[in-house]
């Protein structure tokens, strides 16, 4: 159940108001928002009448109730699309950012001329792999330690802003000047890791597991921001089906969904969705033209020396290709990139 | 195994190369286009030496295996694309061909209003399904005959062509005077159905299965190529997923895989895959900018009164304001609607 | 809504009260069986007052609303288990009906040799393929007609009843002295041949399709059911998912909701679920004590020469092994063989 | 590439070999067994020569190549079948090990009840969850250390051995008396997990991802080996599919796959895969019959009031009947239960 405040009414009221539900044993989340401030009640509320609190409380405009078990996510508690910002960029609604780097980290050479290429080119984020989860415990696992080095390198020769992924809590530490952390899809129901990073002081990239429905991927997001992190940024990267050409099926209506359900923003990871390198391009365009906040592609440069995911990596300048068509594409949809 | 023509062979050369295979048991498919004139041999070719034939044919320029088990559709065998026309209308490479119509063709009233308002809007086919597969029987089952008759007359008063399924090949003196018949999701492997289209003398637009891979659809293609019928529209609607919140989930990278497989243009039908009126405008977007060569909507005149799924089409409005985007991003992909 | 009888009531009297829905615009299904006689309602029933109808009525003993679409074959309609009887064959309750064969017949020496000796394993039906539904044009498509003369012939020879695939409706004169028609799993919602298949004067074994949902199938056989044909035997296959390492995944837990939901008899396919030959004897184990009320399996005389399926036929020898080990487990299920 | 050792040679002149094979920078696993002694290569292996290894090593008996990436769970490496013992339970081939309490612990008297109960009717081993997985923040999460806490008692009071899921790698000092520790389906992929658990020196229930293939889950038991543990128990619990009446569609394929495979004892889970009551006793009877090792069944003294799968859950005397039932048809399994 969400209550919808009128406009004006000072926060003391309103924290007032929040911490009467608390007492009553409801949890509370307080959402300020330029359309409207918001407390939405968690708990039963089964009992609770709208009418009588909107009546009683003098600051209530009106209540609604939620059927979504996501509640802190939700665009009906708020309703402000939000906006992740990482230095000077910022990620949601007006941009198209695009976040390019190789599936792993394997030398200082190979990021730093990807890091300036994808730079030049008009990404505004490097992403690379330090800690990588691998099928097979004898295959390539990253770095590590040495891998969130080379990127902090990357990041202060390019500046660049940098993301990677983070396997388990205990691993906050190397995270600490990275600026974004990311969650893999194997560990998008990792509850206690959604804990962890939910307590970090840094946007979020949470990735839809291989199997998760739209709603459990919500859910998750759910837990970041009921820890007390709401810079989650939301991404969509393939949901495995019977179809055996393409790695994963690229799900599209999921953007389009979860920007309507959700106030976080949306971006797309083509190049693990597809897992075939001819697909990004032509899927990257569809991504722009869906409505999402940006994408994540993968991009070596030397795709067929890749320690990892070499067949679906742009080279360089297919790389940069793709930038010059988005760039061309990108006022069509009111964004930047 | 296909052998690539030396330019400027006579046909009659060629003709009788393959009648050569044929007397040795071999099926040929024949394939002349503007790249190249080939011969594809179908049956068991492991023992046929390809540098032999180069050699002693005098009119092969080279061979090579075809390891894919399509060969009319494989564009290894067909090099150009196919472009398949209908009246006037061009669907295949340079065009993006709108179709659109109800779900089910239900009065007079209704079917002239849809089409004479989609035709104003953009729109260059017609679509209405006049025999309507349904889960239940107890369902509305279409207007039958009665139906296509409403069809020929919307024809005839807009002069959009008409598409309509056939659901078993004893229909098919009903669509003598439909301009495309349509073979549905649930019989893309009804193989004597497809049979009998590839006899009929119009283009077929074939349906991907809800559970068929891209390879399956393929095939299914070649089941009426090899009948006879080389006017074929391959047509991605979703597929079967464990996503619950859209009726099926839509799979933008078959269109760029089918596309690269075969020569046989490839259209997409929004308002299946999504099932949500609300979902249709954006992923039609995609769409275009994926690289397919058409769409089909469902548009109805009044969507919360239709007989059958009304939740996903659009109303006439809705579907004004989707040609008008659709139309401004046309020429960034070098086609016209 | 489903009206429960008193007992006793004259038929005549329960026609009358079908006749009376009939006129006011509904269809009716009228059940009778041992545990009650009921009268099912199609149509729009929101307006209709079931405690009057049971107090204005005099021979109805209760009513309730029925929320699943499909009525004739709804246990809650008729709560009797159907028993399909071929000959002197009872598939359904009590019994564990093996039906067993090639995949395809290939030629009289392999039928009559496959089927002499399943028979005298203990198989009661024997199946075999004429019209064979195939993924390529170019594949084998079955002896057709010829394939089921030959049937016919091991039926003669044997005694044993026959089941084969028809694949449209026009081959239905093909089917005349067959006993048991089968549809196949693609096509399980071509409806028009449900139809037909509804129309004949003898049971239908019906496949579940690759990705068709338990409730589907059921739709399915309504339409059977609908066209006048009670005698219809349900068949749980395997249905696509991602797992690749067999052909299908088998979903027993179908079965127990099949015979929990409907009251028609349902047995398993093994062999096409699997796909691989090992498996078939210990899945075979699983449907018979998960309840079901037989199995379909693939055997073939020599399955490294079969035309189709041969990875999944057992051979002769393996089959005796499989009805020994049957014939062991099946007292514990109270059924017979 | 496993290389089988000639029978008696002592094992200083294996582990010599093993190490000739680490110093060329392979990685080396030893399998000790009744029917052979191996030794594995991991690595590279495409330029070592069997026939030469074979020839000069003198104690090689002929060696293979493995084209599966799992090398220590296989059974081509490793022939005998594993037995996981916890205290007097063996669990492996020969016995069928029921393990049985309720989805959560949520009282002293709840798990006491169930514990002793469940060993009455002959039950070997206690499952109990405490720290949950839920799907929201917002959801009972367990009793956490609490539950671990009354699981001990309940084993102290019954003798019985439990099993607990543990969710990260911080939480091993609070299963130090557990006896069995559990992964569950949204952890089969963290592998910093599966290397911990690999440290810990106790058996592994190793349960199978929801959208996991059989291969991944032998890749992640490889996790665990390959950390030094070779005590795990694999557990198939339903797949995600399309199918929406069941919770999960169980898998059993998998469990005679698994078994092929791999020497890992298998056991399944119906009351996850199923996700309805009903379904669990047909289920468990099925996972008999194809060959399985054990299951897992919750049961709860009140399913009606249970915090957490109460739909699933069966109740005191529903277990009894199952349990009755089961004992009835172990012999013919030659299994003792």
């Amino acid at each position: 159940m969400v209550f919808i405040m009128k406009p004006n009414v000072p926060e003391e009221k309103i924290r007032s108001f929040a911490a009467g539900w608390e007492e009553r044993g409801f949890g509370t989340i307080l959402s300020v928002g330029t359309e409207h401030t918001a407390v939405c009640l968690i708990g039963n509320t089964a009992a609770v009448d709208i009418d009588h609190v909107v009546e009683t409380s003098g600051i209530v405009a009106y209540g609604k109730r939620i059927t979504e078990q996501y509640k802190a996510v939700n665009r009906t508690v708020h309703a402000d699309s939000t906006i992740v910002r990482v230095g000077d960029v910022r990620i949601g609604e007006g941009t198209f950012t695009v976040i390019s780097g190789p599936c792993s980290v394997e030398s200082e050479e190979q990021i730093l001329e990807v890091a300036s290429r994808v730079k030049a080119a008009g990404a505004r984020i490097l992403r690379g792999g330090a800690f990588k989860p691998r099928t097979s415990p004898y295959s390539f696992q990253g770095l590590q330690a040495d891998g969130i080095k080379l990127l902090l390198q990357a990041k202060k020769e390019t500046g660049l802003p940098i993301v990677s992924e983070i396997m388990n809590q205990t691993q906050t530490p190397y995270f600490e000047d990275v600026d974004i952390v990311q969650i893999g899809a194997r560990n998008m129901q990792n509850y206690d890791l959604l804990r962890a990073v939910g307590k970090m002081n840094k946007p979020v990239l949470l990735k839809r597991g291989i199997a998760s429905t739209i709603e459990e991927l919500l859910m998750s997001a759910e837990y970041i921001l009921a820890a007390g992190n709401k810079n989650v940024i939301l991404c969509e990267r393939g949901i495995r089906t019977f179809e055996p050409m393409t790695r994963n099926t690229l799900d599209l209506s999921a953007v389009v969904l979860l920007k309507q359900k959700s106030h976080l923003p949306v971006i797309v990871d083509p190049s693990h969705a597809a897992g075939i390198r001819s697909l990004v391009a032509p899927l990257a365009k569809a991504v722009l033209a869906v409505g999402a906040d940006g994408i994540m592609v993968e991009t070596h440069n030397n795709p067929a020396a890749a320690l990892c995911d070499g067949a679906q990596s742009l080279d360089l300048d297919q790389f940069d290709a793709l930038m010059e068509d988005l760039k061309k594409r990108a006022p069509l949809e009111n964004k930047t990139l």
